[in-house]
């Protein structure tokens, strides 16, 4: 009936499932054909997320790769770590191309995944297969691949925001520190003590400090782009707001460069690349001026005193941190604009 | 260069003049050609509002109805009261067609203006000519209208989450009570202590209680409706929220009704509007659940112990409550779909 | 050691139980000698609750009677429902006094009780005992009594801003109604979707509507006020903050009553009674003005047009809704000033 | 009357003067005796305050030194930058005792103040004199002093959580980064963009990042403690949330400490000092669970892999950062044990 391409999103039910269903919404080329959950097949999605009344009328399908073959060609995998690593080659095995929200096909180490997420780790076959989808460095290598990993949210806005500066030799990889700040829902819907309203409104805490499941997929790139081992410090905060996340990153910079020497360097790096924004001199950006787009907006401060820079980066957690660049992950995959269904501006106020 | 109707927006720098900006982005048939505020003339747009860097690099016109309409074919006003009231007869002159988002033209009588708005009412040649766009309701008027007084965003849930009631004699009009809450953007970007984030915040509170100047437009309406002179008791609160509106609405109702005859009513009565989404026996609807979209949400609860209808409906105050509702007038007033530019999903979470 | 009375908390884990400690620390005269929790006996309170850390550092009780008794002489039970039915006249016979903060003994009806509570209700010799511990409007008979049944919140809040003008017939008993609101916190500590951040966060809504649990509590004694059977429209809300609760309430009044009219009234109703506090015409509280503290205030407008008043009672659900008043009943027992240990300001901002 | 201390507090209506407000209320030793405001002089202050309702019913008195002294022993100026430089030295010389919660007396240099500042410095004579009160490490140097120099609030998390470390040399000076983070009443009552509420919520951002007037003040006290001077990388952001302030600090850690060794240490050096809370290994403290205390909590984690510390320091900026140390202060300037009237549990949740 349809020429678009037909999708299936496993995991509807999560945050980064009803995110996908809301961009796609509006996607030229795509159409969300089967929304599948193992926890709630067979009722109705709109039923345990009233914002989609009227809009979706779908029953929740349940994870049958045959099945879902049969309604799609492309899959989105937005499941608990530890599920795709042994349901993705399952659906390529049917001819389903797979983009995969999770972390499990991240690493391409299976020991590095087993210790940093205490599951067992995809088939090392598909590790080497899958292309780590970081849109804006990695873009050419996504193009006709059969499984993607899309990127973490932390890894997303802190590898952005340093990885011009590494590949240009413009700071000390050795000297990278990250303070990165997340918004609640990066947490997922499910109920905890951690997710209570009570305990996290007006309160700011930390959490999983050199333990977060991130910094090895962080140090991954940033070894890769620095060309020897990099280890880093990384530490993730939780807000008391829905979505946002902002890495403010510092390093020792290369004696005589200024904050406008970093402008113009990742101007020109990420050139024609719609989704990163540098900000001018002066001024650094806040997570409200990215919410529900896929930008990822990048500040820079350069301090004489001191000669370190501080490198402010940000994303909506949900949208570039995970849905939104998903989607630009299957618009380079078929080789289309990378923009197609990701053109809106952020809601703000 | 192209065919879209060409829109100039008055009061680009408030809040419902950039989310007629974020909207219209998305329009198919109409495109932003100038930005136009008093107090910014000549800076640029994203200077103060960085969410819109790289993607509106407009330097704010200054208000010259000549020079707008030049460039463009619709006025939106979205200018502070008693504004209005002396532009808009200008704009028209040059030719314009004015969507008007302040209260100046909503009001028939311009005593009853004087009273609540404090200020000096428009020309009554123009109050008679505004049509008031309820969209749901008066759509039919505002085809073809060259001024339109787009409603207030209490009115708006209000009215919506009335009227059919009222229309068909199932509640009693002279028991109507409504508590209103809205978010804090509903009183604008001005700075004061009444929009400070430590007053606000992990606070509730009531405000112009009886005296809000939405009261007489919610009353001209419902006495149309009524065919006899209506009073309402309305009061309204502060949410520590940004965006929403919900009324919840009180009122005696007919003998032997219960709550799926409201509901089936509304059904009924909205039928073939996308926008109005009733929700089922035991749901009620909640804000969140419309944030970012031109929803309207109804539900209901009829108490049979007191004999009284509970009516909750909400909106986002920005959207169906202003500038969403804008553009559905657009539409309307030129005979398009009126949901084009406006089939978004809300934000959720 | 000390010549204090000795306090036990059955429920210190959840958030009334530690508000109870909070507060009970700058007693003058009381001195909490067992915190009891059923789900955490045996576990450092401060582990739970790290703002405790150096402070207390108990470790939890089993739920015991007798050894509860070996320690204390007063007992809180701030327990779910249907706990206290069963725990309090085991704790009785002991010889401890008990002041239930759960709903258990509310109302004097088992039938009532378990329609609204679905729970089996305390036995009828108890529920004829205790004394219902509106401190303002109840004190003198808490004065030695043995079972105190402390009000819920919402009743607190409401029933304070309704019984003066229902006592002298200043309103309609028969046209009440209440739109309540009230923060997170009022849900406990359990984790759920209800209570989820995201879910809660930038959202608004209503709950529980003309189904609430208080709704019989509060009826029970706006009918003992009146003299005869009173019925009320009660809708409650949720408001994303953590701690207040604000009752809108309307009513018609009788003729010729004015706003400065309440005040008089209220003011000396409540004269002398320090946690009642009544605003001058033209100002109505905010949830934020009692954050922290014991007060009800309260504030009122008369609409000459509708013929109806607007009353607006505002309190913090954790101290004058639950622990506070608690303390206040634990006073008035013991025929102290009511106001020990409550004597301090609201935290604000 | 009354043989407390008078105290006066000059800045009355700021959040920093009705925290004192709210403080002294419940001390022993000392009483309000004059709220004075230069801009609300000779109108109420529970007028500016409903919150204070009943409880002060003072009537704001100016700016006269002389009157003050009339009233008062003691006086607090918690004022706007720039204002004591010229007040204090006059207060002093009518006999008063000043504790100063600006930065005026804060920089032992008049010309640094005059750089961070950009205000004209106070009499190098009283600079000299001023003693800098950050309590658990110059408490001693307090008892008897004149002139008070209360310090900021991010350098009092900053300097708690740093300076054993630098003390014992466990952390390489040079290598020190602070991540810092703010409520917003940290920014004063005053209505601005930058404190409106829809610009906040829902909001995480970075400001005057390198140019914060606290970090000469960091870097004075880090360099006298290290014994050579110390520049320090220090970035402030804004949490959507109205009270609290985390500093998350690195460095590097002189090689074979670990996490232990820090917490050992740090409950050696602040032993006797009630204020400041060590968690245990593993555990990093939220600013919510010091939320409206003196609290002062840390935590630490060291990280072998890159063999940095990171430091997590917690406080209320309106306590701990302002009101309550400054009370601290009064207490050790006297004599008294420093924890009267300060010995309040945090308000949680």
């Amino acid at each position: 009936m349809s020429s678009k391409v037909k999708v299936a999103i496993i995991g509807s039910t999560g945050y980064g499932g009803v995110e996908l269903i809301r961009l796609l919404a509006s996607h030229p080329n795509a159409e969300v054909t089967s929304v599948v959950s193992s926890s709630s097949a067979g009722s109705s999605i709109a039923e345990g997320y009233p914002h989609l009344t009227d809009i979706r009328a779908d029953t929740l399908d349940g994870v049958d790769a045959a099945a879902i073959r049969a309604k799609a060609d492309v899959v989105f995998t937005a499941t608990p770590a530890g599920v795709a690593a042994k349901l993705a080659p399952e659906l390529l095995e049917k001819g389903l191309n797979v983009i995969d929200l999770s972390g499990d096909y991240r690493l391409r180490s299976a020991e590095v995944y087993r210790e940093w997420y205490k599951k067992e780790p995809a088939d090392a076959r598909y590790l080497a297969e899958a292309v780590y989808g970081l849109a804006e460095i990695y873009g050419d290598r996504v193009r006709g691949a059969r499984l993607i990993s899309n990127p973490g949210c932390y890894p997303t806005a802190t590898l952005l925001g340093l990885l011009p500066a590494v590949a240009e030799g413009y700071i000390d990889p050795a000297t990278i520190i990250i303070d990165a700040k997340s918004g609640v829902s990066g947490a997922g819907r499910g109920a905890s003590l951690g997710t209570h309203y009570s305990e996290l409104n007006e309160n700011f805490k930390a959490y999983k400090v050199n333990k977060h499941q991130h910094i090895p997929e962080i140090e991954q790139v940033l070894s890769d782009t620095a060309g020897r081992p990099v280890v880093t410090t990384f530490t993730t905060h939780l807000v008391p707001m829905t979505r946002g996340i902002m890495s403010t990153m510092y390093a020792t910079v290369r004696e005589g460069l200024k904050t406008a020497d970093f402008i113009e360097l990742y101007r020109r790096y990420y050139e024609g690349r719609r989704f990163v924004r540098v900000r001018p001199e002066g001024v650094l950006p806040a997570t409200k001026e990215v919410w529900g787009s896929n930008y990822c907006d990048i500040g820079f401060a350069v301090d004489e005193r001191t000669g370190r820079v501080t490198i402010v980066s940000v994303i909506d957690n949900l949208v570039k941190g995970a849905a939104g660049q998903a989607i630009q992950n299957l618009n380079l995959s078929m080789g289309w604009d990378e923009t197609l269904g990701l053109n809106f501006i952020p809601a703000y106020p």
